[in-house]
This record gives C-alpha cells, sequence and structure tokens, in this order.
C-alpha cells in the first residue's frame, strides 16, 4: 500500500457509514471454519478485507465520529510503525537493540521538554528521572501503583522488619477520583489493595480538602494510605483535580501521587494550556497518551518518573540469557508488565519532526476551537444545557429535562448512524458527550452534525407533546 | 515503502553486522536535544534512519543471528500491520469495532485448530472457553495468575464468609519450573503471592513427583497452593515440563494449571511435534507466541482458557461510557491488564491465509531440520558436547571444559560480530545456545557459522596450549 493508495482508500473510508450495521456474531459465518491447507492468493484475500472486514469497522478516523476520546491517526506514524514492523527487533534489553531503548529515552525527554516537565522527570545523560512508552494509561496506573506499593512495603520493613508483606498489603489503601477511568480501580483490583473514591466538587474535581478528610479517616482506623491517581481530564467530563492542592498533601504524608493526563495532556504541549498542569512538580509519577490526540498511532503512552529507580526496583528479575556487556544500560523493560518490546519510539520521532512543535500545537488548537464552535451552537438552543465547563475539546451536553428524554435521544442518534456518539453520568444525570476526534474534523462537520442532532429532538420532542 | 523496495531494504539488511558496533548513550549526541519547532520533509527524516538509527540495531531478522529466541518477521504479516495501522480503530469493546472483536475470536479458533486444542478451549458458537491476543507471554502468564488469585479467593470465601482477601492471599503459593521464563516470577511478585520453583529432573523437566512433594510439604505448613505454571519449551534449552503427570496433580488439588508454550507452541501444529502438547486436556490456560516462530508479526501472543468467566470475572469494570447494546458480545478487553487493543488478528489472518497451514508446517520443520544439522556438525567435534536434549530449532552446547573457557569463546564470538548467541546455565554449566532464528537462514548459513565458532575455539584452545 502506497501513498497513492492510502490517500484513495482515506477517502473511500470517509463515506463509509461512521457505526456499522451488523449484529453480534456476523463475522464468524463469512470465513471458512479453519484455516486453508495451501496458501491463498493476497489477491483473495484483499477482496475479504472489503467482504469481511470492513462492514463491521467501527470508523474512529470519519469527521462523524465523536465517541469516546480521538485516538490518533497521521501519515508519518503509520510510516514510522512500517519502518518498526520491517526492523522487527525486540527491545528488552539495551543489547537486544540499543536504537530502540535509546531514541525511546530521547524522545521522552523532547516530549517532557514539549510539555516543560519539570527538569527532575527527564533522563539526560545524568538524571534519575526518565520516561518509557507504555502501551496503554491502564498499564501505567497499574505499574506506578505496583512501584508505589513496593516503596511503601520496603520504607515500613526498614523500620519494622517483622512486618510482613502481607500484612503491610492488608492495610493499604489508594485513592482515586470518583470521576476517574476504570482502569484505575482495576489497578486496585489488580495489585490487590484497597481503592476509595474521593468525592469531587461541583466542577467534578478532587481538592485538597475532600483528600485531607478521607486520610485522617483511614489513618485513624489503621490503614496505610501510599498512592494516590489525579486526574486530569477525566473521561466523563474532562475535568481536573486540584493537583496544586492535592500535590503538597501527598508530598507531607509520603503518598505517591500519580497523574493520569491520558486525553489532556497533549494539549499542554500549548503554552495556554500548560497552567492545566501546575502542580506537575509534586507528581512521582505523570502519564498521557500521545496515542489519543498527538497524533501517533496507537499503542504510545507516555509515562515519566522522578525516579527510576522506584520503578526498577519493584519489578527487575535478570537471568543469564539477558546479561550483556553494557548491563547498567537502562533498557525500559524493568519499567513495564511485558517482557518484549516494539520500536515504538519511532513513531515520534517521525511525528514530532514531520510536524514540528508548531504544526502539533495548531492541531491541538484546532481542536478546541471545534469544541468550542459545538459549545455556542448548543448554548444558542433553549431547549440544551452544557453539564460541564468545555476546557478543551470535549463537549458535554443534555436536553433539559428526564435521564430517559436523553437516552431516547441519543439512542436515535446513534440509530441513524450518521454521527456516533457515547453518553456519560454527571451527578446523576444522563449526559451526551461530544468528543472532537477525527483528524480531518472541520468546521462544517461539527455544524453538520449539530443540525442533525437538534432535529432528532425536534423530532423527539414534537412526538413527546402529541 | 512498496514491495520492491521492502526487498531491496531487505537485503541492504543482511549486510549489516548482525549485533551494532556502538556504546550506550551513543543516539544521544546524533539528533537534537529537543523537537524542531517547524515541520521537517520526510527526506531528512528518512536520511536520518541511516545515520541514526541503523548502526544501533541489532539484526533479528539476519540469517546470523542465533541469539534468544526467534521473532516473527513476514511479509503477510507486515502488510496486515499497515492495515491495523490505516484502520486505526480501537477495540476495547464490541462496539468499539465489531470486526476488531470478532475476527480475534475467530482466528483464535482457527489456531486453536491447527494445534488440536480441546474441544473446550475454542469459543465456536456456544462455548464457554476461548482465545484472546495478549501483547506477550508475560502478560499471558500474570493474567492466568491473576484469574486463578481471584477464583481460588471466591472459592474460599464460600465456605468460609468470613475470611478476608488479604488474609487469604498471605497464604497462597503458586509454582514454576526452576527453569521457567522470569517473567514467571515476576507475575507472582506482581500478584503479590508466594512463587515457588519446583526442582527439575536430569532433562531439565519438572515431573510429577516433584510437584506433589512441595504440595504435600505446604499443605502441612497451612499454606493454599492454587496456581502452577508449567513451562513446554524452557528458554533456557527447550525442556519440557512432564504435562501428563502433573495435569492430573493439579486437577486432583484444585490448582489452576497454566502452560506457557512461548516458543515451542508454534511447533504442535505439526502432527509430528503434537504429541509434546499432549496433557493440555489437564489445564485451565494455555499460551504460546505466534510472535516467536510462526511468521505472526510481534505483539501477538495466543492464549487460551476453558472458562472465559474465569477470567472476565476478575477485571471487569464496566462504566457508562463503555456500555452499549450489545453488551453481552464477549470483548477480549476483559481479559488483558491494557484497556485499549489494535486489530492484531489481521496479522493472524494474513499469515494463516497467505502460507496455508502447509506453508507454516513446512517453515517449522525446516527451522527444526537446521537445528538437527547443527547439532550433527557439534557433535562430530570432540572437543565439543551438546548440553541438553534437541527437541524443536534449539541448540545447547558447549566446549568440552570449565565454565570460563566457554565463557571466553562466547566472548569472542559475539565480539567478532559476524553470528550473534547468547549463554544460559545449564546445572551449574556454563552454556551456548544456538537458536535458529531467522526466516531467511539456510544451511549453508548454519555450516558458516559453525565453521567459524570452531575456528574461534581452535584458536582459543591453541592459545591456552601455549
Amino acid at each position: 500500500m502506497d501513498a497513492a493508495e492510502f490517500r484513495r482508500r482515506g477517502k473511500e473510508m470517509v463515506d463509509y457509514v461512521v457505526y456499522p450495521d451488523v449484529e453480534p456474531g456476523y463475522l464468524r459465518s463469512l470465513i471458512p471454519e479453519e484455516a486453508p491447507l495451501e496458501a491463498e492468493s493476497y489477491e483473495d484475500v484483499v477482496k475479504d478485507i472489503e467482504r469481511v472486514i470492513m462492514p463491521g469497522v467501527t470508523h474512529w478516523h470519519s469527521p462523524y465520529f465523536y465517541a469516546y476520546f480521538p485516538t490518533a491517526h497521521s501519515f508519518p506514524a503509520m510510516l514510522a510503525d512500517m519502518l518498526c514492523g520491517a526492523i522487527g527487533c525486540i527491545g528488552f534489553s539495551w543489547a537486544a537493540s540499543p536504537a530502540c531503548t535509546e531514541l525511546e529515552t530521547v524522545m521522552l525527554d523532547w516530549l517532557g521538554k514539549m510539555l516543560k516537565l519539570p527538569e527532575d522527570f527527564l533522563a539526560g545523560t545524568e538524571g534519575s528521572g526518565g520516561g518509557v512508552i507504555q502501551g496503554t494509561a491502564s498499564e501505567a496506573t497499574l505499574i506506578a501503583l505496583l512501584a508505589a506499593r513496593s516503596k511503601i512495603i520496603k520504607l515500613i520493613q526498614t523500620d519494622h522488619p517483622d512486618r510482613s508483606e502481607t500484612d503491610i498489603i492488608s492495610k493499604l489503601v489508594a485513592y482515586s477520583s470518583d470521576q476517574a477511568h476504570s482502569s484505575v480501580e482495576r489497578a486496585g483490583l489488580i495489585g490487590g489493595v484497597r481503592m476509595k473514591k474521593i468525592p469531587t466538587d461541583s466542577k467534578f474535581s478532587v481538592r485538597g480538602a475532600a483528600l485531607q478528610k478521607v486520610l485522617e479517616e483511614d489513618r485513624a482506623a489503621g490503614l496505610i494510605p501510599f498512592f494516590f491517581c489525579a486526574t486530569l481530564g477525566t473521561t466523563p467530563s474532562c475535568a481536573f483535580d486540584c493537583i496544586t492542592e492535592l500535590g503538597p498533601i501527598c508530598n507531607a504524608e509520603k503518598i505517591w501521587m500519580h497523574i493520569d493526563a491520558a486525553y489532556a495532556g497533549s494539549a499542554f504541549i500549548c503554552p495556554e494550556f500548560r497552567p492545566l498542569l501546575n502542580g506537575i512538580e509534586f507528581a512521582d509519577s505523570f502519564n498521557f497518551n500521545p496515542h489519543k490526540w498527538l497524533l501517533v498511532n496507537f499503542d504510545c503512552s507516555a509515562m515519566w518518573v522522578k525516579k527510576r529507580s522506584d520503578i526498577i526496583g519493584a519489578f527487575k528479575i535478570e537471568p543469564l540469557y539477558l546479561k550483556h556487556d553494557h548491563q547498567e544500560s537502562g533498557n525500559q523493560s524493568h519499567w513495564q508488565i511485558p517482557l518484549g518490546r516494539r520500536f515504538r519510539s519511532l513513531k515520534m520521532w517521525f511525528v514530532f519532526r514531520m510536524y514540528g512543535l508548531k504544526g502539533l500545537q495548531a492541531y491541538i488548537r484546532k481542536h478546541v476551537g471545534l469544541a468550542k464552535e459545538f459549545e455556542s451552537l448548543v448554548k444558542a438552543d433553549q431547549r440544551f444545557e452544557i453539564s460541564a465547563d468545555v476546557v478543551l475539546g470535549l463537549v458535554c451536553f443534555r436536553l433539559k429535562g428526564s435521564n430517559e428524554l436523553n437516552e431516547i435521544l441519543l439512542k436515535r442518534i446513534n440509530s441513524a448512524r450518521k454521527i456516533h456518539l457515547v453518553p456519560c453520568q454527571l451527578a446523576g444525570k444522563f449526559v451526551l458527550r461530544f468528543a472532537v476526534c477525527a483528524r480531518t474534523t472541520e468546521s462544517r462537520h461539527v455544524r453538520e452534525a449539530w443540525s442533525h442532532i437538534s432535529h432528532l429532538a425536534s423530532e423527539l420532542l414534537q412526538e413527546l407533546r402529541h
């Protein structure tokens, strides 16, 4: 598939309906029950892409896709991924592919500088911090929680050598916002520790006082608070926990503060959005997904820590077949769950260079502008209300009225298959989420989407009046 | 990069030295300290691939690469991965991309049938088992251990509702071979459970009696055995745990048996190697890496379970923004650590069809044949000894004599950079591993590698005589 074909295919794709019209189990009957004995031709396989695959694809890169959050998609990233496949090295140690290990370290420094992260998150040549590419934010949260668990156990055992690991774990408690992503709760499940949700304020933001209150209760009950996962840009409404209040509390209480900015993080490369990251200096680890909004195709979730040794200490096991002459040279497999790793930093390198910082900033600003445009369309319609502050590329809105009314509206929007949205729940209310997603989304698509929603709402309200 | 260029580049690559001649930190000084402000041209980026990346790449696909185990590399898989990048969907629920969820289920059934897995590991239309693509075997082992942990906790709490989760976890004990991969030990660390290594016999294989003995001791000490990870094809020597003995013990003792066949699993598609998998009927979960030896590029680790509900029950958390009309339709994100997932089953589909089962079997047989050829070359040289049975594509060998002697030999082999090997330790002996890795390896490469090793050995032994 060369560039010209890429372009042609891309245009074809836009013409597909955004959400597929298939029922569960559609695919099995379209292909044989077993793999073929003899080799088939490439042409036969390609024919089946149209027949079997495309009818069942949800088109994340259609300008009519406004569900979830964006997933990145760019030509430079795809080319880099092809190179990654062609080189096909497995970077589980420095020796297994030096370029793979080293480009990743430097790219995470480049990106850290773009975000103006505090110096101690960068590796440089002598730093004790640094970055790593994880597959997803879920993995980053889990890794941070496990590193924090390992650190607190060591700390307690230093003072009380007789306390067993399992006894300590049974007292540990981790915290997150009640708006945090489901993967945070799952990290607690996997790590085998208690996880408590801190109630948020009217802006869906965790404030210092709310955390302080729970900490005091838990300490009084003999529990050991050890981890707080702050969210910058929650999934339901893109709300921001108040890390300038939370950070000093975590530092004073020796609680590991991890920041999950999976979606919003990309915006911090723009000076006007960087204040949203103020308080990062209090964090132990920070993560966001360039594969969401920074034009680097999935999977590329960037994670930084202030102390590499905290993470490496939690996981390092080195058998002879992985030892080599440059053993001391850092490799990122000690920072993650899988041992093997692809050469994913190539994607960052291609994208950062072929867009340039200015190009990336322009991309973020365009999406935020489109969200603001949608917000003003909603605001101009008295039947609707905005359900949360529009800070970046997400607009939460609903018809004034019952949850049921909004559930019906959403069902009709998605059944029409012209655009695709998903809902969320905010303070007990059923809310529609409009996330600007595709690279190709323009003002005319947003206006078209709004007029479609508005038309379906009119139909619905009229029916109800009769 | 079109097919012609792929071919040209591939041939160029073979001419690179297999192991790079760079020192740690080589890359940072070759590129700027920050990302560029303005966009650069594609030509500038491509130029830097040659200047910055290639000098630091370990060439896993050179026919002179015999280190670790193979990592798969094929033209159909690369094309499929390009399609995956172009579609760019994120399959975290059925609705997020039906084709992505469904093709994966069916491909794992295809592959399961190729391996002649027992029926209860297949999903079919009504089965309660099924397969999933994990990123790596490390993740599969961890997932199996976590599912087993969750299952035993529920089981115990059914009889003793007053026993706390942390109390139960503190008594749990998992087992593996003393030859098992480091990721198995790491799974125990992450899951916060005791992990014990069972001693192996003279063939580096765990036998039933050895497990039985430890189980009795541990039960007597009040511990709760819950998980055994058997290895088929260990990393040091490609040894096989005796699962026909171990399986019935695990079943009788209600211990989850997971089988890690990361490397060897691909060979089970050949009827002559399928007996190595006998005993699979006793397992709860099974995993191997098509991305090692079945021509499907990394990352594609295939995992099957008999009861999907065991795994799903351990991790499922479903917020509103992930709910959809076909909620009951299985999706694989509940079977893994990350939530997001690429459309990786496309790689399997392309490879299985464009090679056909016969083509894949021929590929496996060719590699085993090359290993046997190397084995007979070693055996014909009285100075050397074979250190473990050669069953598949790995030959473990050494100079008769001290460990130090063999360490020097390996150092000289790798310093010459003509071929690349890594060592292992077997029963206290330092051993050289010769793994047939590249798709392009032919008999002449193997003979050339042997004559090179033999020549370096002669030089070394002569020096020592003087």
